[in-house]
Order: C-alpha cells, then structure tokens, then sequence
C-alpha cells in the first residue's frame, strides 16, 4: 500500500509492530440487525473470505443507521486497521445514508459519480429510472467502484475504506470481485480437533500445550452434540508446523483421558 | 437506577437527553465469530430480549479474546450506555480471560466468589472437581451473581456490566433469569409490511411517509424470495398509534402501485 497519507504511514508502523500481521475491521450499519429482526450473515462470510486472503478481522461493529456514529466508528477504525468493510444503507431509499457519512468522515464532497450513474441507466428501462435510483450513484468525491454483478448499484471504494450493501447475495458477489484490490499479510493458518470430553477435564494439559506453542492461539469452544457435552480445540497460527504440532500433542492429551480426537 | 458513580450520573443525563430511551450495548468476546468460525447467535437472541423489555440495543461489537481490549471496548461503552451485556469467555480454560479483564476495567480485584465456588462444588462429584473448574469462581470482588440454570457456573454483574458465557444455549437460560434486574424505558412498537415492489420505485413516497411521521423510524430493507423482488418496510416508536398510522400511509403507497401490501 502506497503511504499516500499520515492514516497509512500509522497503519503501516502498526502493521510492522504486529508482525506482518494485515487486519480488517467490518462495521455492519444496520437498524434491523441491532433491533434482532435480522440476523446478519454478513461476518462470517467476510471473516472467512478475508482470512483466505490472509486478512485477519480484527473487530466487527455492529451500528445503527446514524450519521454521526457511521462517521466516528469509520473515522476510528480506518486510522487503526489495515482495511475497513462496511455493509448496508447504499440503497435508493431516504434510509440509505451510508454513502454521505463516508463523504462526511473522508470530508469530501458527495458527488453523483458519472460512471456509477451511466451503469445505472444501461440498468433500467428509462421508464423505470427514478431520482431515488439515480441517487445510488452518489458518491464521495475521488472514489473507486466496486462492481455489482447482481443488481448494478455499484459500491465504492475510498482510500482503505470499502463500502458494501448489506443484502448477502449482492455482497458476496461485490467481495469476491474486489478480493484482486487486498493485499494480505501471512495467512492464518487453523486446525480444529474435537473430542467428548468436558473442556474443565482438559484445561491443564491444555493450557501447558499453550505454553508449549506460544507461536499459536489454542481456542477452547464447549458443545452440546446429541446430548454429549464436547469441546473443540481450534489452533490458529501463521505458521503450519507449529499448527499440525499442537495440535498432534491435543489429540494425545485426548487419547491419554481415555477419548478419540475428531477432526473438527 | 441509583446515581453511584459520575458514571451513573452521566448516563442518567444522557438518558434524559434521549428522551427516556434505555440503551444497551452488547460485547462479544469470541476469536471463534471473528475467525468466522462460529456463527453469531447471541445478538439476534439478546436484541429481541432487551427490545421486549424497553430496552434499545444500540451497539454491538465483537472482539477478540484480548485484554487490553475487553477492558478499553467494556469502559467506553460502559459509560456511555445504561447496560452492558457481555457473552463468552468465562469457561475453565486458559483462553477465557473475560472475568480477570473485567476487573481490570473496574480496578477491583479478581477473587474466588464463595458463593460460585459453593455451587460448583455441589454441582461436581469431588473426583471432576479440578482447580480449572473451580477457576470459573475467580470473579471481580463485589460481583453480583447470576445464575446459571443449565450447567451451574454462574456469570456476574458488576454496576451496569453483565458478563454471560458464549454458548447460546446456557447465555438464553442466564438472560431469562436476569430479566427482573433490568429496568427498561419506553418500549418500541414496530410494524412491518412486505410488498413485491422493488424498493427504488417506492423511494419517494416512502420519504414523504417519513417526513409526515418523524417521530417513527421507517427502514426499507430489500430481498429476495421465489425469484421475486421484494421490499420489507419497518416502522419503529414508542408511539405505537404513529407506528399503525404510518404503516397505514405506507399500505396506501403500496396499492396506489398496484401492489398488495402484506404483514410482514
């Protein structure tokens, strides 16, 4: 990433101190997902499509369609992270306000992008075109579109900030095309074990494989599974044989309390 | 809610500002949702609980299992909102972390609560009774219980902070019994109506709606089912008479159209 700003200098010593580590944070705007109407689908398809990429999401808001809490959580987490997704509030209706906070946090102008507007009238039929619709080409001035293969409305791209609509279908589509624009760090590497053991059975031998590893992250999830109480242990680490080893000495803790360690 | 602390007091002349409306914010501590691992339960369970009781989930932030994170994302929302709920990380391993890093945010203490330790002492047989199990009695001192119906280990709170395990099953059970401590404001009304309009060709009148209506929220959210386009409108207030009247010019859009509206 080019140090085009003090932001990315920031980012830059940031991302050395955290060795080589490239982090993302995701802020889901969205009332109907605060209010529990809607569960968000969003977060684990980011999270796992980032993680391939060898983007770690570091943290993921989830905020109400407000402009001044949209433009203070972007202008927070664009100096901190690496890269900023946000989903939702790009459409054609008076509560789609997310393109006009961005302008608002990067202080640019909005503008109506002439490119985003001339996709949007190859779309519709002319009988069809709207101001409303027309307003999805509104954009901060200076930026980059993100192409839609669904439904056209571009989303846009502004310095590290990708701005994304919240309906998963259109989403998915728009990240995997821009996935060429990231430019990760290490990828993550990860190895889940799974055995029906309670996890207060295995919690010394476990967290001494942890001292053993430091090199790695060692999760501990308890599960209910037809009515049996199991524990998944999940390593994470940006390097594969420090994975593949701890994971090697899990599945002997596990063997040694009498259990049968599962993939994951 | 007894004015304690400059905390209490700054909330309570925040609450007045937002005309009596009581605000949570809920924290999830989980590298499994960020890793994208684990989908997300919790949110959508805990926005329905706390809306039902007057109760406005206004932010919700999932973080990773880091101290120095959980205490700088608990203090800031801590004073800012009039609850705090957070979910994950207080099992017996060594990855859970959440009661020592809520201490820590409250400068108290991280000690063995009699109580806690009483209970799982009756829950285990002395053979299953390990110094990791009894770990999840570590709490900071002046924790208030809560009790855990399902599986014993009971989680806290602490002023305005409620700190609840991860996995959904036992959080829902935990939720349920805390209900009584949590004094809600007014309760939001909403109404939904569904039609298979596409949401730009509505865009304008639906504004109009809203203008003639601020006390409500209307929010338009698109989908699509059975290879139809389709837009969700939800009017949301404490004003439950503007709720049906609003949803009533909304339904008189909708049919100018020529749609049929639908509940949603």
């Amino acid at each position: 990433m080019p140090l085009k700003s003090k932001a990315a200098a920031r980012r830059w010593r940031q991302k050395n101190r955290r060795g080589g580590v490239v982090t993302a944070a995701l802020v889901i705007i969205g009332n109907e997902v605060l209010s529990g109407r809607t569960q968000d689908a969003n977060l684990k398809f980011l999270a796992e499509g980032l993680n391939g990429l060898g983007v770690r999401l570091r943290e993921a808001r989830v905020i109400a369609d407000d402009e001044p809490t949209i433009v203070a959580t972007v202008n927070e987490l664009r100096r901190r992270d690496d890269y900023v997704f946000t989903t939702g509030g790009i459409g054609p209706t008076h509560d789609d306000i997310t393109a006009a906070a961005i302008a608002k946090a990067f202080k640019r102008r909005l503008e109506r992008n002439a490119e985003a507007e001339a996709r949007l009238r190859r779309h519709y039929r002319p009988e069809d075109i709207t101001e409303a619709r027309m307003s999805m080409a509104d954009m901060p001035e200076g930026a980059t579109l993100i192409d839609n293969p669904v439904s056209r409305a571009p989303g846009f791209q502004i310095e590290n900030v990708f701005v994304l609509p919240g309906v998963p279908r259109i989403m998915q589509a728009m990240f995997d095309g821009l996935k060429a624009r990231l430019k990760g760090g290490k990828p993550v590497f990860s190895k889940a074990v799974i055995a029906y053991i309670p996890e207060g059975v295995m919690a010394a031998p476990l967290e001494d494989v942890q001292k053993a590893y430091p090199e790695t992250e060692i999760g501990s999830y308890p599960f209910f599974r037809l009515g049996k109480v199991g524990t998944s242990l999940v390593v994470r680490s940006v390097d594969h044989q420090k994975v593949n080893a701890a994971a090697e000495a899990i599945r002997g803790i596990i063997r040694g309390l009498g259990g049968q360690p599962e993939e994951g």
